[in-house]
């Protein structure tokens, strides 16, 4: 192992002259050795992302001359691209607001420059990690604006796969529009509805879900770039401040936006705390929905065994034969841990202080997470459970036909009271509403029939009470 | 205490006579018999006033007598305004999805009724409370409509009551624009900055927080009034569905709209989640604001003491003349609370199961309270302390001017590594940055000058590295 | 209403000469005039209880003549017998770290000494809520300690209603104990189980909540009571410090002890995370158990319907005859409730800064209600639901039938992959593993009736694979 | 890539023939394929020991034959020492209850046993993952059996560090022991005390927090193992039960115990809410500890500055010179990760059903995280903040002087109204306590000196008022 020598204000550091990072990041990693997760590497694409900016913008503005600002644009590209993933392995839950994932970014993207240049790693007089490749920016312009672009990708990719879960759901709703079964509140029978409908409620709530988590991009949009340390800018030009969301705009295709108060952004998270809540009702609705199919799904014979999701993996390593809904269990796993990840977003955005938020890396890790989960999640959920759902219809003629829903139709007949006795007379002799209501002539025979209609009873219109 | 005796499927009950409610609340007093919290009574008149709406539309739509109607409408019309609040004291965290209260809404409105027309309480031969009052309705389409429309108001007045505590905000940061500070980060001495700046900062996160409240309004409308018991509208006429919305809108003077899909809103609770999201990056953004004001009025002689708090009351029982940042605690208080109801709304709203939502009683109570929490907080917030706040400028300029934060404007000149050993050595020596430049003449006195101008230096535009 | 005038450094107040509260109390009311949950009279009494304790030990150590203590005394008694209570109605949320609380205490003991020494409320001179009532002590070490007294009184009544409920769960297990039935994992059919093995799985569970909850006594009794305003006990006399525990140990029967690091005890929280925490222990075993419940009750015929529950009220103001599990959904909610108290406290107490947890208040408000509100649920959810749940073994018998768990029985003899075809092919031929077996010939009849015994299956000691 | 084909119940695989893992492993890494978090190698280790017991258990029954129980044992070791730590990549959050990783263990040791034996990976005939080395076993006992080996050997890891931290503290409470400084209540100017006595507080937090964890080993002794699918211990005879906690006892040297429940242990997991409920404690602590520490350590000129963080790296790319205390921001937001991992675990553990809770894979990845961020940062947070603590005595002095903190002494000689307006008095001439009583010459001067003795102050027996 070669070395090479590195200096700052607390001293000499020998850094492994095969690393690209240099002694900012070499601190950081022996401060913070928590093992476990490190940064998100996409964050790591979108500050690189930055430092290409900033570099195209200060050769414009000639703060840099053009060899050192193209070697930088240069070495960002490579970053951007990943042949450098091996340089960033800090944790996740640093101290520092990012700093020291900012410097990591500035020394990789410094040496990897030098090298284009022709210099060694650690000669920093070619390309300076701060003087050049940190121009006019600071960590806390720099790593909230990443965020918030990385945030807005996957929030695209989220939302474009949560039309497709809902389309899904629509197919199924389609599907299943004439197979008639019982619908049940707080688990006891309730009044009969298709299947169908069951899954188009589904779609609704996802439909909201992708409509909220595609407007929330709106909010995200606006960034601090250009409000350096504390919002106020300085060490950054009014050119620069205006030239680098122009830059970042053409580089993404994003609708970047320069905040008109950069402090606020610098010092505000509630905007990731408005997205974390929003991910958390998809989590919400993914929960129910995944519970509900597990309830629906529960049997095959001892449960209720309504539906029958795809098999997807034997079940057990000892009841033989035994398959069990693991893809809605993995989904409802997910849901929880994006709701408790909002609970570590929540806390750390309010304990912002005064210019800063110093937890900003636990929030990072935490949305980022959560975002990139459930893209994943609902694309499985889509393709390995919804898809394949098929409906047990003797089951669900079975459970309808026992039960005693159909009582709330003769109401409007014969009143409340009445009709409760009657239902329970029909459960407790284990017969069919029906056939109490012939027995006990309530009404005219081809009146029961004609009210007794569990199709009819399936849409608004029979007359209430 | 006369005694009247009500019957039910389970038995006979006896209810003392001057009771307005019968059997069914007196069995859900017995059986959910915690103390603490009860039924919100917002909630009860927004049920009250759909009871009004039902019976205004059955007697329109001759299901009811014309003076049976109009006995129920003038008597929901005095539960709405508050007469019979003393027959409310159902537990908050009842079971039964609302049931309970709903009930115990239609028993107060029936017998009331009775009384109206002449009878004597328990005669439910006059007017029944579920044939006639509750007729076309179900529990689990009165109770999420009555709570929407109950989230709807409170929403206004909390949006309301946040412009005005914006503005306040706006006022200080004018009026306190020109006077100069340090600005911290990580709680470490940064750059400088206007006082005014910092409450601009707060201002326009509380302008998030009023845009966000306010346009989540629009999802709350949607309400499924007319699904009856899972959303197929069993029991309502088509023109009784079609009628009720109209009449709750002008009752209400709300947008309320019809759901396109009552089986989804009867079931899914993602929306209240979602209000309880916005409401937690309010109470963020409140724990924050108010955090940041208990460091700067820290002192008023050992800490920052840049800001002083308005006196509101004693502080100590024991410590002569203390004062306590009493208002941002309370505010701080609250918004931990409104996380914490939202841990309760996530979880609840997660918890529903197929057709329907059981634990909506406790997402009621959790909401509303957040809402009411938030509004009188707001107020007081912006009355009892961001009105009065005066800034100590003696500590501002103290504070400021003993510290290195100047070396920043530095680093263009002189490059990082220099000015931090500038800075160093300023912290050393106990001197200012200004003095130690002047002594080591690195620069012109002229251009020393020229730079360590922090008014300068509050503003973008001066080069960067 | 007859006014006198009161004052403090801030100045003059108008106080309605009918109350027995202060000036400081009417600050207080005017500055969290929150509206909603006042504080908890339980933490009230114990306060007046430390007021008493302090007279007493300081009319012994000359501090106190003797006829004001005694005058404080039975003015304390009085505020524990509940005569006061509507004198308390501060805001729960109250700012100030309980000074508030403790001055509204001061206030009416002191009012009411007043009085009974003849005097007129008001009348400081002759018995000062300051310099009498509080002598010797702080809000904070009088609000810890009076917390930490109610925390045990609420924890023993607690963990004997846990006693009471594991008891009945046992009885359930022994009542039980024949009744064959399916056990399900994932929720999925599963292997044989006893009915009654269910219910001593909740017993085990209830016990270990039990243990817990009894055995975290011990690190509440250490108080802080003399430790003053930060732990130093500044403004108490050792005298004073070594007698209040002894005289709170007589008069409270607890094994009340004194801290012997009072600073540790003033600022710190985590033992009121620590019994919080617990009680997040018991309220997920009692969702487990309440879940479970309401899944084996689901039905009465559409459902799993293994058992019924005691049918407590109607169920539906529409579905006639329908019955809920309402006894279930409460305590469900409550344990829901409580889980998010543990969110307030928790960030209450992790907020602590310095000397002093200004959120106490908080703290104790969730903590009170947490306890208060198991302890309730407890009760009611042994007497309304645990005590009268009935099999049904029709239901229990068809599904354990029906299903091929007992395959698994077969792994020993044949390998898991041959049973787990013969599984397969019994769900699809809608047959019981027994005839499967029986046609397949794969061992001999007798054999297979050996093997194929479901109550065998129960127990341990079948050779596995 | 060489091929072999795997079968299993839903038909063939093409498996890679360098993999270990099989068709199980290979369905769930297609099933559960969300990138991220894999499954924690700890757990995996104390499968592959469970592994190794059940097949010494087995060979010592007569179940399997020495060589192929000798081989899976080889094996086994081999996956514990981490050979075969890139053969399991499944995701944390896989659905299934944990089979996939049991199954993943089982393949692996299956196919490496068969190596051993001279076969080829895949010749399922000479060491089958199921029919051998699952043999006695269920998922559902090793899984939850091995997780709590895993926690314990964490938690007396944890423990240790504990100490450590606790005396390190210690160390400091000594040190500064006579360094004189104001205390806070609520960040205003409270009394003075010393700077050791602050510390000394913390470290009786932490003993507490050392003491819950160390003592919570007893109640995740109690394991599962020989309860197999549903805790009935069918499949595994009485021998290999009693057996194998005696080899488990063995291997680890830990009191592992037998439950003799095992339905319970099974299917309730409580015992991970307390466990995570009591980490939770010891993250509220650190939480206040390291945000006390960043409040003491602000400036260095512009703030509190009283004490001195260790600098252990640059904390700016804008601001030269700037220090930040970046492992108190770790150490708080890793507090902050322990408290979501509890929502998590809170959340999974009450979603239980009946006989198995689905969602251990959820709760193992959470809880381990816990306990192995929580160890490492309790080791970084001793050596490299809390060790080289230095401070300012200079600061201490001159804060506590201007306070008036001492006004508080005076109660006991001329009352809290009289002293109260004292020190508003000095507050606003800018003078000390003393000076204004000198002045006011309100006692005599030898009486002066006496009380405002802020030493004497810090200590308990000053008579109170």
């Amino acid at each position: 192992m070669q070395i090479r020598i590195e200096k700052d204000l607390l001293g000499e550091k020998e850094i492994d002259n095969s690393s690209y990072f240099g002694i900012n990041t070499k601190r950081a990693l022996e401060n913070f050795n928590l093992g476990g997760k490190t940064v998100n590497l996409n964050l790591i694409k979108e500050i690189a992302l930055i430092k290409k900016a900033a570099a195209i913008v200060n050769e414009d503005l000639k703060e840099l001359p053009e060899d050192k600002a193209e070697a930088i644009i240069k070495a960002s590209e490579e970053v951007m691209e990943g042949n450098f993933n091996d340089q960033f392995f800090l944790s996740a839950f640093q101290g520092g607001a990012g700093t020291s994932t900012n410097m990591n970014v500035n020394e990789v993207i410094a040496n990897r420059a030098i090298e284009i240049l022709g210099g060694k790693k650690g000669d920093y007089n070619l390309v300076h990690p701060l003087n050049d490749v940190n121009m006019s920016q600071s960590t806390n312009d720099v790593y909230p604006t990443a965020l918030r672009i990385s945030a807005i990708r996957s929030i695209r990719r989220l939302s474009s796969c949560l039309a497709d879960l809902q389309e899904e759901l629509q197919v199924k709703e389609n599907e299943f529009s004439d197979i008639i079964k019982l619908g049940r509140t707080q688990l006891m029978d309730a009044l009969p509805m298709m299947v169908g409908q069951g899954f188009g409620a589904y779609a609704k709530a996802i439909a909201r879900d992708r409509w909220r988590i595609y407007k929330v991009e709106e909010r995200l949009r606006e960034v601090n770039i250009g409000g350096t340390a504390i919002g106020t800018g300085l060490n950054a030009t009014n050119k620069f401040i205006y030239e680098i969301t122009d830059v970042l705009q053409d580089l993404t295709g994003l609708g970047i936006a320069r905040s008109d108060y950069p402090m606020d952004v610098t010092q505000n998270c509630d905007i990731f705390v408005e997205v974390s809540g929003l991910l958390k009702s998809l989590a919400v609705n993914l929960l129910k929905i995944s519970n509900d199919l597990r309830i629906l799904n529960s049997g095959p014979v001892g449960g209720i065994g309504e539906i029958i999701l795809p098999k997807v993996q034997s079940g057990s390593t000892i009841m033989p034969g035994k398959v069990n809904p693991v893809i809605a269990e993995m989904t409802a796993q997910v849901s929880i841990r994006v709701i408790s990840n909002d609970t570590a977003i929540t806390m750390a955005s309010s304990s912002g202080q005064l210019e800063l938020n110093a937890f900003t890396p636990l929030i990072a890790e935490c949305l980022l997470e959560s975002l990139e989960l459930l893209e994943k999640t609902v694309i499985i959920f889509r393709e390995k459970c919804i898809k394949g759902i098929k409906v047990n219809e003797e089951n669900c003629r079975k459970n309808l036909e026992a039960s005693t829903a159909l009582a709330t139709a003769l109401v409007h007949y014969i009143g409340y009271d009445k009709a409760g006795k009657l239902a329970e007379k029909a459960l407790k002799e284990h017969k069919t509403i029906r056939e109490i209501l012939y027995e006990e002539e309530v009404l005219p025979r081809e009146k029961i029939d004609e009210i007794i209609n569990p199709y009819q009873l399936t849409k608004p219109g029979i007359p209430g009470i």
